[in-house]
């Protein structure tokens, strides 16, 4: 507990003695609106904003239901109430009184719910998944009457890059058979919350409403639709949170709580950027604390968990999202900026509510020497335990994107594919990264491989197999190109025939060329293989360096492996002595090649295409 | 110990029995031929070698000195006894007497020696310490008599880069003035034992007897002559070991032990350096043995430590110098590559026998994340401890390498340095590092800086006061070029005015140019005030993200503290705002830039001039 609320407490006896005003008053938001009984934390903290609403006295009357603690704060517009819920109590309408003397001056009313069956026993997404990450801005309208939303400040634009496009959860919801086929198991939605700033409010991270899916993407109830239909198809749905900033529209920014509810400056301060600053022994003081507490962009104001109510805020935001619309996963944005205490403390309280619930941190840091600080059990020094277990794998990443571009070198080529997973001795749980090629912030695959269809392939296959839950970027399976450093536009394109009237429908194989047909196809086929495949849900790792080019790993579990081969070299075709690999291969005696359905009759020799690779099921 | 063990008891019986030969008999060689009372661990392993040796029947009959046991391998002209030396044994000559039935055959003679006082509490080098490392073959010519040795197959040839020059021990002891003054206070030499091979054995890494100096750097009285002297003037020895491998002309490769003495193939293989594989959970047991049991170079057969007998050859090996010649450390050569195990196990005995002792692993690995698998302590998941507090720190010199050529860019120029001290919060002994830019392996500094004194001062700054042991290569201090990667040769110059009739004495001022003297006076005064600084023996470090080309970081010590300040800019002199400091400079008013001697008397801007460093003592 912080002493503030100490302080509070004291603060409240003061107004409501002294501060009363005599005008009407009301309650104007109530956040959050609804609770579910029968969490583990019976608790919960609900914001209260009206004007001068701390010159009330709160009163709660609701079997089961106990107002536990009142919290003001410096502005006397908001309380805090700490309500505590019985296991026994019924589901209703707790009907929460303001008083002035014994005068009740207003209500509100929190909707008590009943959990779902099964709820708190969800599971996660894990390594047995595949993700297919959608900016819902650009992938399909499904419906164009909520384009534009009276009301709302950035009207749709289709010829801006920067704009909104229209594309919405309804055109998600349609693709969804679409999105199981290609294999995916899994959506990752950039964020779906409100976003009513007066420009590039289209990709989601200035959240203006954290109880509210921006209305030009669908409602809360539309959301909560896509979630159920998705998990009737065996798509499980990760939300895109954000609890570094919100959005400078904020409807709390125009009268803050606290003054420290975000980190204030003079004027603007932008973020180092720097995360090696919190892990650092050595890191100054005023370097952390711009990490920390400088401001992403000037349209997004760096909350504070360092208080405690912005941190139970948040806390409880995430929770009613999973408990309201069904997530089976949470991808968090910039995860280690935040407070990092808070942050871990967030971890446990949601997986004290769901321990089967998967969290990926994203964690844009290049180095595996640096992110270890970040997971889950690595033994920090300084006693800092993130309690998170999967991380986007940056590293991973940045390696993928040089080594099919590269020849062979002491640290080059397919050398450095081996060199970051060599690092798993770091990583506690190392199955748990999500590995891929590229996202929402990074050059797209097609812009780095230079449209070579050969090294995606590769990358495909490298992806589907290595150990990880793969994550692909829509519309890669078209050879988008686009690249991050020049626009975040050209990296986020509209997916063709996700609009009415599109001229081509790249939904259907007639819609795309030949070219993205072949992509495409390779697509689909590794990762409706890895669907069904234990030895890549489960299996360990045994790789061998990389020579001639050349990189060989196995998957194996029991009695099962896969054999994936990567050629790197342009041109050769390459012969591969497969004795080199008999400490794993004299349990096998013939392998099928699980995308072109070629049999290996015999494990003498196999030949890998130049640049390419070949999958092959051991038998 | 090793089931081997207990089959050679059996076997000793047999030969004991049946195996008995009439002809003369002598014992070859006695190793050790010495040993001391009084070491914690009382025992010591004798390898006796002679024609048959096996079928006799050892025996000692000297008060407090007991043969435990004796071991016969499967070559019968060897004998492994172990010894017991009680405390209170008396110094005197042990004979070991071989019997055949009751008839003595042989004998031969361990010589058991007091200990000097406080030789087990001698303490080893430290972060108060600059090493100087020096090719001893390269340095002087002390003695021009001992060039030529009657009956070693190479002569001395000052014309060939890879041939022997000359350079010897006496040479060293005459410069013992000339490197402290310089304020070196340890010495590291390339390896001084026996290399009796027909070429290139001047760099002393194929070892042809493990108890004999080389004759031609001089007789192991010489060695300890020149240890005494150093100690008399405050410069420590450090001992170049080589446990991996042995020279391909070492006697018993003529007629090995057992055949698992060395790791043997059909053919020469080599290893293919890929030392990730040791602590990469998923490398194959064929890169593995490969790398480890491969050999260095086929003038370097690669020594089996899993077979104990060597490994305690080996112990004994590097205790038995420690104790002769009064050494305060060893670097071990290629350190991860033996028996990873039985080098632990090296550690721990030393460190029993002599706990303030320091032992510095040649790791040359270039990532951190690989590189902390190496250092004591940390916690490796498949519970590997190398006990090695001290490592060579090859990330921190392949950045110091690039970052003063480069501009400042996200990860790159000064960057770099900020980058790798980030990652300290994975070692666990940091400041045991030795922090380096150069060795007789690598380019030359002056080479890789392209003979830009601005660069190598700067180099010198940072060496002398960032955290760790600094090394230091003979011969840099001239301004010395030479390419690593065209010529081992070229990086192993000779130190003009080390030989008789040289034109020129760089040991003298007069004899250095203008440019050199300017080297090696900036290196004088930043080693000679680093030799007397509590706080750059003790302190911590506090560091500034590098800001428009100038990186600061400061060491600090209860009141005491030291600031540099590096700027990388090849033209710019920037007047640095202190300002951004305050959390440490707030302390301080005032300070004395150490190798100018100019007085910084406030602390409000600093002007670095471009491309250079200060480094200011505040107050």
């Amino acid at each position: 507990m912080l002493k503030k609320t100490h302080t509070s407490l004291v603060l409240i006896l003061f107004l409501m003695t002294f501060g009363a005003q005599t005008g009407a008053q009301k309650v104007e938001r109530l956040e959050p609106a609804s609770w579910w009984i029968g969490f583990n934390n019976p608790s919960v903290q609900v914001l209260v904003y009206g004007e001068n609403i701390a010159a009330l006295r709160p009163s709660v009357d609701y079997p089961g239901v106990q107002l536990e603690r009142i919290i003001a704060v410096e502005n006397p517009n908001y309380l805090f109430l700490d309500l505590k819920i019985a296991p026994e109590a019924r589901a209703g309408k707790v009907n929460v009184s303001f008083f002035q003397g014994k005068k009740e001056r207003t209500s509100a009313t929190l909707e008590l719910l009943e959990r779902e069956e099964d709820s708190a026993s969800r599971e996660g997404f894990n390594q047995s998944d595949a993700i297919y990450l959608i900016m819902p801005d650009r992938f399909a309208n499904g419906n164009p009457d909520n384009d534009e939303i009276k009301g709302m400040q950035e009207k749709p634009d289709r010829s801006e890059p920067y704009g909104r496009h229209g594309g919405d959860l309804e055109g998600i919801q349609n693709r969804l058979d679409f999105i199981a086929d290609m294999g995916f198991t899994s959506i990752w939605l950039n964020p779906v919350l409100e976003n009513d700033q007066p420009q590039s409010s289209y990709h989601g991270y200035a959240i203006t409403d954290f109880y509210q899916v921006d209305r030009r993407l669908g409602s809360n109830q539309e959301y909560k639709e896509l979630v159920d239909a998705g998990r009737q198809k065996g798509i499980k749905m990760i939300m895109d949170m954000v609890f570094n900033h919100c959005g400078s529209q904020h409807w709390w920014m125009k009268d803050l709580p606290t003054h420290d509810w975000v980190h204030q400056y003079p004027e603007f301060i932008r973020s180092n950027y720097r995360l090696s600053t919190v892990s650092d022994p050595y890191a100054a003081k005023a370097d952390l604390s711009l990490t920390t507490r400088g401001w992403f962009d000037t349209t997004m104001p760096d909350m504070n968990l360092g208080n405690e109510l912005v941190k139970n805020y948040l806390i409880q935001n995430s929770i009613w999202w999973i408990e309201f619309v069904g997530l089976q996963g949470i991808r968090m944005d910039t995860y280690p900026y935040p407070d990092k205490e808070a942050m871990a403390e967030w971890v446990l309280r949601v997986k004290a509510e769901y321990p089967d619930f998967t969290i990926v941190g994203e964690s844009w840091i290049s180095e595996p020497s640096k992110l270890v600080y970040w997971q889950k059990d690595f033994p920090n020094q300084d006693g800092y335990n993130s309690q998170m277990k999967s991380l986007m794998d940056f590293p991973m990443a940045e390696a993928l994107g040089s080594a099919l571009n590269e020849e062979e070198g002491w640290g080059s080529g397919l050398q450095r594919l081996y060199d970051v997973l060599a690092d798993d001795h770091l990583y506690r749980y190392p199955k748990d990264l999500v590995v891929f090629a590229e996202n929402h912030d990074m050059g797209r695959m097609a812009h780095f491989y230079n449209s070579d269809t050969q090294k995606m392939k590769m990358a495909i296959a490298f992806l589907g197999t290595v150990r990880g839950i793969p994550q692909w970027y829509y519309g890669s399976e078209l050879v988008m190109t686009g690249d991050g450093a020049a626009s975040h536009g050209a990296i986020r394109q509209n997916y063709p025939g996700g609009w009415p009237g599109d001229e081509t429908d790249a939904f259907t194989a007639e819609g795309r060329t030949q070219v993205q047909n072949e992509v495409f196809d390779y697509l689909t086929k590794v990762m409706n293989y890895r669907k069904t495949s234990e030895v890549l849900h489960h299996g360990n790792t045994l790789h061998f360096l990389p020579e001639d080019e050349v990189y060989v790993y196995f998957r194996y579990l029991n009695d099962q492996a896969v054999m994936v081969m990567l050629n790197n070299h342009a041109d050769n075709d390459t012969a591969v002595d497969l004795s080199r690999f008999s400490e794993i291969l004299r349990k096998y005696s013939a392998g099928t090649e699980v995308t072109s359905g070629r049999e290996y009759p015999s494990l003498t020799h196999i030949t890998v295409p130049a640049k390419s690779a070949l999958i092959i099921e051991l038998e």
